[in-house]
């Protein structure tokens, strides 16, 4: 941690992305200093070398599912979760200038960008569609560069902070698309269970290579009355076929229910590594 | 079905891609007749206007995970799964001549190959990194357009097919990298169970959103000494951070005890999708 009060955090993606909205939402009137990343690596990078206090990470989408490459992140740094925060995601269309869409011929995003305008898309038959590394990088790009036949799918936040016009707003497919940020850190959260306050605790494990393991240790989040919010898995890279199961549980690690639970899937799984409980974050819009 | 004999069918990329080589392998000495396709929605089509018997789509890596989005063609289309392959992947390092590494200025493959090698590609600093639509179809376009200073990630067959240099073999990053691929229909198999073959069930079912209910569900295949051998979860579109589990199951759809418990699923979930019941794939290399 620094010295200055002011906490650093780091995000992937350019001044503007939905990244740097989520930490604006998460800190409310809080000011923090704000580090632009051009990937993933960049966050975890500058969290370990403590040139940041925090980074923040996309993790889940309500459309397009986990964001894989954040679990591998949060299990090959063992990183911890100390917040989280879910926010609206609304695409805009953006070009330099008043075109019409028959004359855009490239159109830059983020891959999860285009996932989730896949509909949208359908009408740009003649366009090529090109991934890039953010939403807002690509607004900033087509802006600096000048690229009249082109148009990027960004916030329309982008559109003000690189003077684009907003040929289309709202361009998702689904209305309900919601992105949940993770807030990690090389150390471990280490608050006391408030009584007012809702908890969530993520964690990670694996079984032992036989039937019926996974579903004896969520078992045990039953038998405790444990709501389990999230169940995904991630591939051990070294042995074929065998899965990290990632949880996340309603409570705190100090609950008594919940420290329970964790001893008796110890047992099983041989150890569980708590990413970290946190405030669960509620209600949208 | 077509009247010709010769079974039609129809995969993602061009020939040479790793998806060919599963129709090869699945098929054996069967003379098929196989249609390359330049995405999975060619694929889709193919099958529902029937110009194709089949189609074949990866759908599990045991790097990179699940595939998600033939999780999702598999959900929105109502396919049914009739059988499945595992293949090990090996990539290569493709170039029109024996270039040296630092000559190279862009590197062409598809998003997962890329994944797959990633620290390989770490080397590459100053090389841009090009996602497109096909491993196989990189190395034919750098073929064809002769783009020296240019690298593909594909088989090594590809390299015979388009007359490519192998700059170098083997560079995933993992040695275990396998590939799941299905072989995916309009109609439901319906063959009766033969005592001699070990059967797989693919099913697909959503909960109540109630606390408890998958491990609920989860719990009953576990009262019927059924062994699960994937569970993954994808999102319903229009439900907010609500889900579709598809769970794959040792047995088949007619066998007493998974008829048992997937009538008391049924209780809970309302109703399962099963997709199918085919051939358990066993051994590999």
């Amino acid at each position: 941690m620094s010295e200055n009060p002011v906490l650093k955090i780091a995000y992937q993606g350019e001044k503007g992305a939905y990244s740097d909205y989520a930490i604006d939402r998460l800190f409310g009137d809080k000011v923090v200093e704000k580090y632009p990343s051009r990937t993933s690596y960049d966050v975890i990078d500058a969290i370990k070398n403590e040139t940041v206090d925090f980074g923040l990470l996309p993790i889940d989408n309500s459309i397009i599912g986990n964001i894989t490459h954040t679990y591998d992140l949060l299990l090959e740094h063992r990183l911890y979760i100390v917040n989280e925060i879910i926010i609206p995601i609304h695409h805009a269309f953006l070009a330099v200038d008043q075109i019409s869409k028959n004359e855009i011929r490239k159109i830059y995003s983020h891959p999860a960008a285009i996932s989730q305008c896949e509909v949208f898309l359908r009408a740009f038959n003649d366009a090529e569609i090109i991934p890039t590394y953010d939403t807002a990088g690509s607004a900033k790009m087509i802006a600096e560069k000048k690229m009249y036949d082109t148009a990027a799918i960004a916030s329309e936040k982008s559109a003000d902070l690189y003077n684009l016009k907003i040929l289309q707003k709202n361009i998702e497919d689904f209305k309900h698309n919601q992105t949940r940020f993770v807030l990690v850190s090389i150390n471990a959260g280490n608050e006391d269970p408030k009584n007012e306050i809702l908890y969530k605790t993520s964690i990670v494990f694996s079984t032992p290579d036989k039937p019926g393991m996974l579903v004896r240790c969520l078992g045990i989040f039953e038998k405790y009355h444990i709501n389990m919010s999230l169940l995904t898995s991630r591939p051990h890279k070294t042995e074929l076929w065998n899965y990290h199961f990632f949880v996340d549980i309603d409570g705190h690690v100090r609950d008594e229910n919940v420290s329970k639970a964790f001893d008796e899937i110890r047992r099983i799984a041989g150890s569980i590594h708590v990413m970290g409980s946190y405030t669960k974050f509620i209600g949208n819009e």
